[in-house]
Formats: C-alpha cells, structure tokens, sequence
C-alpha cells in the first residue's frame, strides 16, 4: 500500500554528520609439526591477508632477523619484520618462509628466516587488507612437544 | 637482478593456518540545534553506512518508540529500534527521522520517531556494510544549551 506524503514531509534534512575512527581486526590462526613452523604459517597467514598467495610467484629472496626477550616478543617483532619487509622497499609479498635459525632458549631469543617471494604489483596481486599493525592482544603460543601441539593466535589490526 | 633458486626452494608450504572472528567498529559522530536533531542525525549517520542515503525514496512511514532510564540508554534503544526496522519487516531503510515526542526527564526517559523510507532493495541501494551491533563503548552526549553545543558520539559494530 503506497502512502502519500506531504511536502514538508517530502523534504530531506541537510547532513549533520561524520564518520570517525573506523578500527579492524582479524585473529590469525596458525599451526605445524614444530613451533617454527607455526611461526612461519603465522606470517603466511598475515602475507594471506594482503592479497591472494596462489597469485605470488618465487623470484627474490631476502632474509629477515628478530629478536625478542620471550616467545611473545619473539613472535609479535617476527610478524612485524615481515610487516616491514612489505611496506617499504621492497615490497615483498612472500609465498613461503623459512626459518633457518630458531633460539628460544638463553636472554635473547631470535629468529633467522629465508623469505621468498616477488615484489607486490597491482594488476597481478589482488589488494587484499592493509595490515596496519601486529598486536600483544590476546596472543596465545602453544607449545607442547609431548602432545607434539605447536599453534599460535596473533590478533592484528586491519 | 633476478635470482635462481633450486627447486626445494621452489617447492610451497600447505597451508596451515586459518582466520578467526574479524571484528570492527566506526565511530559516529552527529551534531545539530537540538539534542533531538542530533539524535535524528545519529540515526541517520548509521543508515548512511549500509547504503548511500541519496539512492532512498519516501515511500514509507514507520513510527518507533524508545526508553531509556538515562539518555545513554535512550541512545542506545533508539538506536537499536532503528536497527531493528531494517533488520526484520519492513527492511526500511531511513533518510529522514522526525522525533516527534522527546521526553528527557522524569524516571523513565522516552522517543517517539516519524521514520521515512523505503525497503532496502538490492540494485537499486548499493549494499554498503553490515551494522551488527549499536554498542555503550565511549559513548557521548554533549547536551549544553548555554552554548548551543549538541552533539552525539556512538560507536557501532560493523
């Protein structure tokens, strides 16, 4: 049934109204047969979220090292690297990682890893989610040897 | 410099990873004369995210009513009254909001809304994003007639 209106009613307000502070985030979900591996997947799944990885062909490599003074830190400085390695030169999106040299135990822990990949380039990568930022938020690093269960839970913000 | 690689380097990881609850927000931000109108423009900002408001005809007319016991939590039951008209029959869609009844004080705070529309209507109103849930997070009224400063701050889930 079509109602019918007046012509005051008919009038549109003027917009008195903005939109602030839009946030995002994902949670990444990782796992392997060891807790290195599930480190890498982790990175994966972050390089996942930035365009689609099936599109990304190997042609450069360059390797990456992180520190941290626990396993969180280790992990959070892990995923930034790679962050970093994406947002300036040179640009790289990475389709497989590798990490050559994993110290966990001592004051320093840190991390060595072979990043493969090629430069991003709109028109052959799909743009995905901006990663803005890795967060503490949340993390979770599972690390059991007997029950041989390696994950971690990174929330970062998109 | 284009480099070589064997072909264990070469060779993909599976995948092992997964992503879990995205979640998002946006802050609106409404002002107006009155502390009516800013509500009115509040309930238009959220509208104005799921579609482009300039594609909506008056076709219909919906009245709501909302109470509250403070005038965050008429806010909010506004909000969500709105919400409500477009999530369930008649799926309306508003750009204009007439607060015809503004009861803000006593114990039981009320709003009575003239809401106008039409049903949302895939092809000819853009889909524009999903508003999940009005939340109480850093919400703000600024309500000082002395100066003439009217002004709403809510932030939705998206």
């Amino acid at each position: 049934m079509e109602q019918t209106f007046t012509e005051e009613e008919l009038t549109l307000p003027t917009c008195k109204y903005e939109y602030l502070d839009h946030t995002a985030d994902v949670q990444l979900h990782a796992w392997g047969d060891s807790l290195q591996e599930a480190f890498e997947q982790c990175g994966l799944a972050m390089f996942g979220y930035m365009t689609e990885l099936p599109t990304v062909e190997i042609q450069q490599r360059s390797e990456i090292k992180a520190t941290g003074h626990d396993m969180e830190s280790l992990l959070f400085h892990f995923l930034d690297e790679l962050l970093f390695l994406f947002s300036c030169e040179p640009f790289l999106i990475c389709n497989k990682l590798v990490i050559t040299e994993f110290i966990t135990d001592g004051e320093e822990l840190s991390i060595t890893c072979s990043c493969y990949g090629e430069e991003f380039t709109l028109g052959k990568h799909p743009q995905g989610t901006e990663v803005k930022a890795i967060t503490y938020s949340a993390m979770q690093i599972v690390n059991e040897p007997k029950n041989k269960q390696f994950e971690v839970y990174v929330i970062i913000d998109i």
